[in-house]
Parts: C-alpha cells; structure tokens; sequence
C-alpha cells in the first residue's frame, strides 16, 4: 500500500503517499551528509531535528528546523547535513 | 537502522527514530477507521491530511489538520478517521 523508500544503507529512510493534490513522503535521515537529486519541485518541511542545506551555485550552507520548508528545484543535485535522526515531510510538484 | 512499522495489513505504516529527547515515528494512514493502543503520552501532530479521532469517555469526535497536535494520555486505547491519506509525526513522552 504504502512503498518504503530506503537511500545511504538505509540511513535514509521514507513512506511514500498522496496528498489531496500531489506525490508526497514522511522521511527520516539519520546522523550525516548526503547528496539528492530532484526530478520534480519538492517541497520539504523538516517535522524534527534540522536539516543544514547547499543548493548548487549558492556558497553557504542553510539551516531548517522544525515547520521549516525549502523549496527544490527540480532536476538539481543537492547537499543535506542531518544533525542527529531528522524527520521531513515533501511533497512533489 | 530505522525500523519500519506496519499495522492494519499496511494501511497505516510508521518510521521510528529518535528526536533530542524522546522515541518518535512519521508515519501515514490510508483512509479508514482504526483503534490504536497507547502505552506511553503520545503528541501527535498532523503533517498532511485530516483525522478525526475519539477518545474514551468522549462522546465527540474532533478533528486536527495539519500542524495542529493531539495529546493522548498512556494506556488508553482510541479510534482514528483517516480521510485519504494522512501523515504525522508521534512523539513518545
């Protein structure tokens, strides 16, 4: 019913839903950086912890805490520092 | 690393990690009725969607939207209306 989604051996983990009007997932990453591709706009709200982010051509890095949303290009390659387990919720536009 | 969890013939599924300071899941509820078990306080926040839950000893339902919390005392059983699919985050206290 619900895919599970398991990225990095599983230190990044999501459930993938639908929303009245988009694709969208619950996620958990653990302690780490990692890199992620988009193919459609996200829209990622960190739900807990914080998630520190690098957007290809920005030259600093940007912090979101909880109720937080960064807006994702699609087609992009990014960077995500989690400190500690952080929890999101996107959607795809 | 995270473990997933499945109730419900998984019509509801759930990720545990850890916040700062307590157990935690995100999870999603495909639409249905269900009746969940607690054994610690639960905060549980809607991220997308809409439930409708009743608690014992209540003769009204009430409905939380998201980023709106319920509070669910330990050792109580209560039933949940997921309308279409919701998403949470839960806080174990």
């Amino acid at each position: 019913m619900f895919k599970t989604n398991e990225y990095f051996g599983g230190k990044v983990k999501s459930l993938a839903f639908k929303t009245k009007d988009c694709s969208a997932t619950v996620g958990v990453m653990a302690q780490g950086e990692y890199e992620f591709g988009t193919t459609s706009k996200e829209f990622l709200t960190v739900t807990s912890g914080k998630l520190t982010v690098k957007m290809p051509g920005d030259d600093a890095w940007k912090s979101y805490g909880p109720n937080e949303t960064m807006i994702i290009e699609p087609n992009i390659k990014f960077k995500v520092v989690s400190e500690g387990d952080s929890s999101y919720i996107c959607l795809y536009k």
